[in-house]
């Protein structure tokens, strides 16, 4: 194995120069405003060792990431059941399609699209309150973490509750065919405030790395079992970037999931899990050096999932 | 690693007494008549051995499966610049869809659905008569498997040819958009060819090895870079079953591509090939017992390339 | 001309012993309490005479046929740029599809599907506060009519607000694309509330008449030109019944406008305005009776616009 | 009523001075030589004047016009079951939308679409050998014009055949759903000649005046009855141009039909029929001074159905 510290300094110095960085997502106002020349990436092993370089102490919005967490969270308290509501199929469409949910009846193709991770909101809402549902989320995550200092940024949130009218559409549209338990604000809000969690690249990493360790949390903990944590990682394999996710199996060959903010969370079977941040996005909406330098990456270290 | 050989035998036997067995498909007549009873299974291992259980050495036309070999024959002959006519993310849609081609202006959305493999077959159509690049798609699955007694089932193709309107349909409208090089009906006829291939399992598995072994071949020749089996490994994952590859991924986490004459052939990356064979289909169009053996194959063996 | 008294009277007696009604919409539970065996038919002829037959004076929820009028009074509001947010094409859909608008960027079809009709009550809302401008429309109605007596059933207007979360996603929908300038909430609070306008059939066939008497309302007054008439004539008659559209012009020829309450507004150019009501709805969520009664009523009177 | 042929040689004249004519259609090469200043005018009065202006003995190829013929022939042939396999709704789509098909299980939303004009060729060829259903269907047009030196343009039937595929896709795709009795090549076969049919403005406002006179012929005789040639009428209007219908119905409220050669055929009830020609096509693929010329004839002798 070549040696991982260098490989990340050597990604890191490369991306620091790069010059087509994309663009950073404008579309949530309080995201628009992040420094579009960070990168920071981290490793976390699951021998315990965590690597990182560059902007691996900055905090980020995780966006979209976080359904991975909400999705893991929700498989735990509803089982299989989940999958009657939601589908395990790429989409096809672009992350915020509703052309697919009127054809298919108000049933998201996969709970990483908006309409999927809503319905993963709306679940863990049995038996709660908007606001603790929202607590358990928090929990759960520095949990797998083993971190007690991640927070939620109530700013992005408040700011996405605002001027997300596609995703209130989404919601209505899922309520309207009975595909949504809560009232659609519940579940929304559900949704902001779990995509606005706040992390850096170290801790994003090891919050997930209990997908490459047979499901064993950060802390040592047994969170899913190992066949569960394969799953998920399907998942993130098929559905985890939109409309890229194949070209990012193609080119990078790693279950990852990509956030609006820039950060992408991937895991390597058996070895550990890998988080990038870089806040501009490629036409997907997926961190454009992100996917380059875990191309890099896949390459250099053999971590591709088809084959060295 | 348990006994391969007990496991192949173990599963056979599962499988004979299976009685929920799927549908023979019926809308090419000349596979309607298939005995829905047999099922074989076969693993070239990238060492050389090659076991087997059931019905191994029964002949199956092993229709879109070829479209593993078309494409890579393709790559090798055009390379990339393939990736402007066709597509490499999932479809989100049933096989045969022409709606997708409508939206984005009939560049197919991957080449292992129908439309994609027809611009596949266009493509090997550059300097070749229909005859000639049939019996080159021919002979580069008997150099993949070693074995030159594989053909054509001209029954099949003919059938195929009489009754495929869809696919006609698929040629003639991305021939209207200009992503057609020849005529439709001369990439149609190297399409329903290379579909009517017929093969028994242990002769797939061996033709597929070099998937497994980083692109060498059953013979021992370099057929592909370890890179382009990699991609190509990729592509089955996300898009090798129709509108089932995220469960099937979800499931089996092999990479492999299905017929609708019910075969499927997998590869595990390092170690080996597999394929199955029952002719049953599920409601996706793909094997009901192959999905359920490679299922049980996978999770005994170890194979899954999301972790053990 | 037939004797029209008699012919409406025999209309009300065929209607009241018909046995397939069709279904009373239910999505509204306000609505879904109204007896299926009610049938009222009125004429109101430019020359100012009123006949009308069956249960003519029962007050109704005229539901989309209120689109008529707000869009008359938007024309007079914004003139021909009311065009550049709504279209002028039958929609091919039925009345809630939200697919044409993800492809066409969120600009509706016409002013009579719902999304369109949204649009409609946003631009009514420019300077005024949401219960200024449902005012406005009121009294519009009443004007138009002659007829100070008209209200809107605010019980209709609450059951349609809580259970209307299709309407609330098109609108939300419509204003993640830039097509609304007020809040969601506030063009529906507008749309629901003139849907929920009450009227009787004598009311809604007086309210009606400009548009058969080249813009002159009930009252005499000038309310738009002739040439606006014809063309919200014209829209009625391709886009005034959904998805049945096209069959009410081939079946009856009359320009109409339908609601799910079971009115249907129909204009005969030249000779007067017709309302017809039965609660019950065919396939398409048009009055079944209502058809059945305007079809036969076109029939014997040579109404059709198509000839006699 | 104004002096007609006042009217029509100032309309003439207005037209030969426009300068902003669309483009000719290219996708056919045999009409893409047509002269773009060309402009015909002719009106077959119910009383059996004909008068005419401009360009109005011009030949031209009557493209999608001749659907009103084969519609009319094949409904005295197989009567209301035609409506079985062919809608009567506005499409909501371009001509050759292939979407609705595959949404709607290859049902096409009307006959002047074009698979909706394949499918009713396809009914003509019952009992029929393609020539004689051909030959059939010109001998109509020639009855209903009273004119026998009415021919089709072979060459430009076999430049559409060399060139149409996305119709080829349209029949194939119908045909795998079974709503086609013949081979795709036949009825494709039919489709394409009678598209083909020459005539000149007055030849065609002959053969189209019946519509006009409550099926009565240019020759005197009875066609269909006066109910039929409502309804087709009522066809025109919601389906006659396309994605263009309801705008045509907006501005010029005349039922009509137009096809890519730039000829357009209205009916005025009871009046008479209206033809115009100008090969310059708008975006809707509609005649752009055809249009232009039937909206100021329509105002100015008070001919919109929608009233005066």
């Amino acid at each position: 194995m070549p040696d991982l510290q260098g490989v990340l300094d050597e990604i890191a110095a490369e991306m620091a120069v790069q010059t087509d960085r994309g663009a950073v997502a404008d579309y949530i106002p309080e995201l628009a405003t992040v420094d579009p020349n960070r990168f920071g990436i981290a490793v976390a092993l699951v021998d315990g060792r965590v690597l990182s370089a560059g902007d691996a102490q900055d905090i980020f919005s995780i966006q979209s990431i976080s359904k991975v967490f909400t999705l893991t969270l929700a498989l735990g308290k509803v089982g299989d059941g989940l999958w009657r509501r939601v589908g395990r199929e790429p989409s096809g469409n672009p992350f915020n399609s509703i052309v697919q949910l009127e054809y298919e009846a108000a049933v998201p193709r996969n709970p990483f699209i908006n309409a999927g991770a809503i319905v993963v909101a709306d679940t863990l809402l049995a038996g709660y309150q908007p606001r603790e549902a929202i607590g358990e989320i928090l929990r759960f995550v520095q949990f797998l973490a083993d971190d007690d200092s991640i927070v939620i940024d109530h700013m992005v949130a408040a700011s996405e509750r605002a001027t997300g009218f596609r995703n209130v559409a989404l919601a209505n549209y899922m309520k309207s065919f009975g595909n949504l338990d809560h009232a659609p604000e519940l579940a929304l809000g559900v949704y902001f405030h779990h995509c606005a969690i706040a992390m850096n690249c170290c801790q994003l990493a090891l919050a997930g790395r209990f997908l490459a360790d047979r499901g064993r949390s950060a802390g040592g903990h047994s969170v899913v079992s190992a066949e569960r944590a394969r799953r998920i990682s399907a998942l993130m394999l098929t559905c985890g970037h939109y409309d890229g996710s194949g070209d990012f199996a193609f080119r990078v060959g790693i279950p990852a999931k990509s956030g609006v903010g820039g950060g992408i969370l991937g895991t390597v079977p058996g070895v550990g899990s890998v988080a990038v941040w870089s806040p501009g996005l490629n036409r997907q909406g997926n961190s454009q050096l992100g996917m380059l330098a875990l191309e890099k990456l896949a390459r250099v270290m053999n971590w591709s999932v088809f084959g060295s």
